[in-house]
C-alpha cells in the first residue's frame, strides 16, 4: 500500500514534462507500484536496482556504516 | 591539464561546507586531478567508476544510444 503523500508526489512527478512514468521498488528491488506495463517496470527495477547496490557498495567501501539516501542518474536523453 | 572554468568551479564547490575534497577522473577512472591524498582519490575513483558504468550499463539496456551525463550518490552521511 503507498501512502497518500506518495501519491501526491507521483502525480506531481508525472505532471512534469517529459516524464514516461514512474516505478516505486523496495530495496529488494520488487516493483510495489508503477504507472508502466509490467514488462518495462521489471526491466527499470532490475536495472535501478543495480546501479542502487553498486552506489551502496561504493559507501559501504569507505564507511560501513553509511547507506544511500538519494540517486540521480542524468542521460543525454533524459 | 584543467582548464581555468574548471579550476573556479573546483574552489566554489570546494567552498561549500561538508566538501572534504574534489576528484577529476576521466571515463577509464584514472585520476586528473584531486585534492585528496593519492590512497584516497584512487579509493574513490575506482569505486565512482564502478558505479558510473553500472549506471551507463542501465541507460543503454534501455537506449544503446544513450550516455550519463550526470550522477549524484546522497548518503546518510553527507
Amino acid at each position: 500500500m503507498v501512502s497518500e503523500v506518495i501519491e501526491d508526489m507521483l502525480k506531481r512527478m508525472q505532471s512534469h514534462p517529459g516524464v514516461i512514468g514512474s516505478v516505486i521498488i523496495n530495496k529488494e528491488g520488487q516493483v510495489i507500484k508503477s504507472t508502466l506495463d509490467n514488462t518495462t517496470s521489471l526491466q527499470y527495477a532490475s536495472l535501478a536496482t543495480r546501479v542502487c547496490d553498486s552506489s551502496v557498495d561504493a559507501l559501504r567501501n569507505i564507511d560501513p556504516t553509511n547507506d544511500l539516501t538519494f540517486l540521480r542518474v542524468r542521460s543525454k536523453k533524459t
